[in-house]
């Protein structure tokens, strides 16, 4: 792979759609020239790369909220990027922006597809503390699950991106708070760095015992980022009007075909009355400001803390997301594609 | 089993709980005396039983939204009542309850257990159009389902009491309607009788591919009586921020135990924003009376048609039941408890 250049693009593209676990090998490195910015795009440099376990979930041929992830075409992914050449009005060399640049240097894009965001220091902390999984993590979190102060909130991936966000949310309004992560590195990071009133090592314990130890009155907001046999022990757990915040499911996305789903469904949600409810995080994104004020304000008082989990260098993308869907990560993961960024 | 008298109380208790499909010999016939009303207390007489699907949830070990029938104890059931004696305020002999008497002809019930109705003529349509099955469509469509006019929303045991109701209020609505019964008969009695525009035997059609057929523009809201492979079937044919009312899981009731939950939850959840909510009628009960003044309105003015389908004294209660689990019926099924009642 070169060094970053002006005039090369570097990419990695998809050669094929995996049949099973991702692998590294099911992406290939090639360069390409640069495109120009046509009439009201804009063409951005990308700064950091975002990766997330969703990103595997559009490698699937079926539609997600996103069209598939093509063979032979560059792989996706949410991007921090700078403007480098602008035919958009409003949009000026050096302006930050969130946008989908996806596995390479240079995307130009119709302003309409970007986000403009203020500098901030560490510039990461765009991706990681108020980008997408973190707003992710606040309107699942609010707006599907709705806690009230007291209630037990159960978080799985918790110590992912996504989860230790939401985790942390709920225990800022008040409710008890148990993470299921699978390592108890993680497991004690919950507890004693973000606040969690309890965690269950999913690989070691027993969940279904350990969520009702964990939750002796029950559950009432179950946020889901795994699906599978986590999603099915909680339904058995969940109290009277309880609300399971699909957000993700993880335990599905890297295998050939999803398996059979949760017992309990429908019969578990019709006696206690639950609302199962999926969201995408864009259709939220008319009160994105109010989002990243209210998320900016918790990291800066200490109510919340980020934890990153940044790689070097664009080449470090595929293990990145392999990694990713084995849990390597704690907090938010990315790439840092532009050398020397703060 | 005696004539009904004034000085008996005839009633069915359940045996034993059913460990697989119910049968009539799970009943047993007993006579007790007829209950004195304690202080603030109703002596009621049963006037019509309705033999709903929901019958058999309630002999599960587990409790539902309602305390689990215990063997040895009289066989529960949604009761239309005639008042016998009062020691409650507001109740004379004559007034007409709603109220939870079960399978005999005598229960002395709490005031606050029991809702005083108007006198209609039949005297059934209190249970059969007003009552709790037509309550619970209305409230689970209007309230969970939310259609908007020009949806398509598809009804599962759709010639049951619940679903037929549930299918018509859709098409009052101005929604397209798509219905799902187990004969022909029932199909052609959707379409040609009760204005649903389209109908599938799932007995004897895919109803994958059916359901394709019949919802070119997708599904919006699924009204799911029944869960199992058609709740599967309908998830994967849903428009995005389509939503699943969650009323029962009929296909679940009559077996020892309830088998894994559909594919594509909690992914297509997610990926479409799926919302799936469950409800117990009696939580919108405080909106009873528009439910009623609905529903009375659209059966006199004749866009709504209630099928009943009446049994004649208590010893068909539990043949009625067990018929009830197979399909036997179409539309809501009462057994007249007292004789010669209109």
């Amino acid at each position: 792979m070169s060094a970053p250049s002006p005039n090369v693009n570097r990419q990695y593209v998809l050669v094929q759609r995996p049949k099973g676990p991702l692998s590294e090998s099911d992406f290939a490195y090639r360069e390409g020239p640069v495109p120009e910015p046509g009439p009201g795009e804009v063409l951005t440099r990308t700064l950091y790369l975002s990766i997330d376990p969703a990103n595997r979930a559009w490698m699937s041929p079926v539609r997600t909220y996103t069209d598939p992830v093509q063979p032979g075409g560059v792989m996706h992914g949410f991007t921090l990027g700078e403007v480098v050449r602008s035919s958009a009005p409003g949009y000026e060399p050096g302006d930050l922006v969130e946008g989908m640049n996806g596995w390479q240097d240079y995307r130009a894009l119709p302003a309409a597809a970007l986000h403009k965001v203020a500098r901030r220091k560490p510039l990461s902390i765009i991706l990681s503390g108020l980008g997408v999984t973190a707003k992710t993590a606040y309107f699942g979190l609010l707006e599907i699950g709705r806690p009230q102060p007291g209630e037990t909130v159960v978080v799985s991936a918790a110590a992912g991106a996504t989860g230790s966000v939401a985790g942390q949310i709920a225990r800022i309004h008040g409710c008890r708070v148990v993470g299921i992560a699978g390592t108890d590195d993680k497991c004690r990071w919950l507890t004693r760095d973000l606040g969690f009133d309890a965690a269950i090592n999913y690989k070691t314990e027993r969940v279904p015992e350990a969520l009702t130890a964990a939750c002796p009155s029950g559950i009432d907001v179950y946020f889901d980022n795994v699906g599978g046999d986590i999603l099915e022990a909680c339904l058995f757990r969940m109290n009277d009007r309880g609300r399971v915040v699909c957000c993700g499911a993880v335990s599905q996305y890297d295998t050939g075909a999803p398996g059979s789903g949760p017992r309990g469904v429908p019969g578990l949600l019709v006696v206690k009355r639950l609302r199962m409810e999926g969201f995408i995080v864009m259709d939220h994104y008319g009160r994105r400001a109010e989002a990243e004020n209210d998320l900016a304000r918790w990291i800066a008082d200490g109510q919340l803390r980020i934890q990153e989990d940044i790689l070097d260098g664009l080449d470090q993308a595929p293990g990145a997301l392999v990694g990713v869907l084995h849990g390597d990560n704690t907090g938010k993961r990315l790439v840092r594609v532009a050398p020397g960024i703060a």
